[in-house]
Parts: C-alpha cells; sequence; structure tokens
C-alpha cells in the first residue's frame, strides 16, 4: 500500500493526494505535524534530508519532492501514457512546468507561509514573484485549455494547486482570467477532491 | 539543427553543451549577452516568457528550462534509455535530483553571481543554502558512485554545474570528499568538455 507523508493544508502534499485520487489509486497516509515541524525532526530527516513533505513509500521505494513523485505515479499507474508521455516532445514540455510548479509557482507558496503561519520571509518580493509567473501563465492560457498536449498533464497538477491557494498569500488571480478558466477546468476533472481552501465547485 | 541560445558562463546552459557532448549530438549556439541582460529583451522574452537561459530548439520545437532540455535529450538522443529510464521507479529517483538540480543547489549558482556579476543578493543566505546541500549530497554519495541507479543519468548532469562551480560563490568544497569524488567521476566521462571555472582533469 502506498503510504504518504501528509499535511493536510501543504499545496504539495495536495499534488499527491489530488493525482492518486485522479489515477483511483489507493493510499493511506501519515499526517505530519507540520505547524510544529515534525519534518525537521530526526526520524523525518532519515525520510527525507531535505526536510520537506510530501514523501512517499510505494512497495519498498521511497521518495521525496512532489515532482519526482508526479513523474513516478504517472510512469507507473497511468496505463494510457497520457500524464506524462514518454515521447520526447511531450515530455520535455510537460518537464518545463515541473520546473514551474517547483520553483516560480513556488513564490505563492511563501506568500500563504507568510500570511497563514507567520513564516518570517519577504512578502512583497514573493508576491512579486508569484504575480510574474501568474502573468505568464495567463499569457500562455490564453489560446489552450491545458498547460501543454491539449489534456490534462502533470504539469497541470504540479502548477495548480499554489496557484489556486494564491489568495490565501494575499494574491488576487481576477486580473487572470485564463488562470481562473484553468482551475476551474481543474476541478471538473471526474474524481477531482479539494482542500481547504481549495473548495469543488458549487 | 539543434539550436541552444547559450552563455559560456551560464552552468545551466553548460548542463545543456555538456550532455549534448555525452550523446554526441551535433547543435549549434547562439550566445546570449547575458551580462547586459539580452535575455530580458522583448525578442528574448518572446522566445522565453521567463527571461532566462538556456532556450532550446530542435526541429520546430522549443523548450526552456536546462531540466526540461535534459528530458527531452534523453528521451530523443539517448538509444539505450540509461540517462532518463522510462522505468517508474527509476524515472522518479532521477526526477528527484531534477528538482534538486534546478532549485537547492541554484543557492550555489545565486551566490557566484554575486561574486561574479555583483548581483544584489543576500550572497550569506545563499552559501548557506548551498551548504546546507552539499551536504545532503554528500552523504547521499558516501556508498553511491552515481546519484541513482549505479550509473550516470540526468540527475547527475541537472546537479554537476553549480557544484563544481561553488568555488566561484566563495563556497569550499574541501568538507565534502564525496561530492569531489564525484566531481572528478563526471569530468572523466567520455567526451566530458570543460567550461569555464571547470576544467578537464589534467
Amino acid at each position: 500500500m502506498i503510504k504518504l507523508y501528509d499535511f493536510a493544508l501543504s499545496g504539495s502534499c495536495y499534488k499527491i493526494r489530488l493525482f492518486l485520487s485522479l489515477l483511483e489509486v489507493p493510499y493511506e497516509t501519515q499526517e505530519v505535524d507540520f505547524v510544529n515541524k515534525e519534518h525537521k525532526n530526526e526520524a523525518h530527516l532519515a525520510l527525507n534530508p531535505f526536510g520537506e513533505i510530501p514523501i512517499f513509500e510505494d512497495d519498498g521505494l521511497r521518495l521525496r519532492d512532489a515532482q519526482a513523485i508526479l513523474v513516478y505515479l504517472a510512469k507507473k499507474y497511468d496505463f494510457n501514457g497520457q500524464w506524462f508521455p514518454d515521447d520526447a516532445a511531450a515530455a520535455g514540455k510537460v518537464a518545463q512546468w515541473l520546473s514551474t510548479g517547483g520553483g516560480e509557482i513556488m513564490n505563492a507558496a511563501g506568500a500563504r507561509l507568510v500570511k497563514i503561519l507567520n513564516y518570517p520571509l519577504d512578502i512583497e518580493k514573493l508576491q512579486a514573484g508569484a504575480v510574474r509567473v501568474f502573468k505568464i501563465l495567463d499569457a500562455h492560457l490564453a489560446d489552450r485549455e491545458w498547460l501543454e498536449l491539449g489534456h490534462p498533464t502533470i504539469a497541470d497538477i504540479a502548477c495548480f494547486p499554489y496557484t489556486a491557494l494564491a489568495g490565501e498569500g494575499g494574491i488576487d488571480l481576477t486580473p487572470y482570467p485564463n488562470v481562473l478558466a484553468w482551475i476551474a477546468r481543474i476541478k471538473r476533472l471526474p474524481r477531482f477532491i479539494a482542500m481547504p481552501g481549495i473548495p469543488v465547485i458549487a
């Protein structure tokens, strides 16, 4: 059975819960007390020396990093090979957004940590970084329904949570209508699941 | 013909030049005047709205992000499928380090930009972030020759350049002998190429 070291309010852990749900793969979770920094204690550092969650286990394999876990899940459980295709051009296009989801979009995650957990980070710099990437995302989505390939891929899953949670970091998405439409589109995927701050569409 | 928008001193562009050389794939480069921020001008933002290099073109396909380009090249030109295997567990393990190479190790890249181009960044924070990841890397390499799978993969290519260039950011690698041995191992790969700051082994 897959085991996910999880925190309900983490957008990174939610990427994995959401993708497991979309793929209809069963799993169990072990809740990590992120607020009290359980992910930084010795036992958790032995599982992931980077001191981050999610941590993922499946049949003796242990992985860190949300994007790497999405890659694994797509290769292992997506029997149609649509979520992360083997084709070189398709894989390269999707991989661009794995980097963005673990990179620039994490500015929005940082801004949210300042707002909801009082992290001592430069919120103005983080919000500016998030706005920069949301503008790019909005332009990219002007003539596309999904980030790449004309259908949902792990690119969308990697970029979705902290975009949808931007408001909790004090970032208004109303100037980015294509981003808002893309968020709504993801919410309409079969077996979509919510998290606190990302409700299902009524 | 592959076209790489390139800058000789960029460790991220060097990832691509190095991997193309290892794979024996011919390419042409277009030098970008990074020092004078040519990558931020209108023409370059049209190629990559993130305003970064490398930018990569092959047969009508355009990609941004060094790690995504490595994924593409492995899928397209590595006919043995060793550099980024299709197997789920192998792909997940390698993908972890693609995130690290584009993420935590970029602290060392930032420290180097402060030192060599006077970027107004917090060098102490960047150096501390780099040291954190080099400690993890050193421990990981204590019983391994390569980052994953027992042979060279794009994980090694993604993490190598800014690790090998750490000294230019004022970070001493001598406390990390396993990292130094890994750097030497990469330099001994057939068709390894140098860049300024990363000489070949005499």
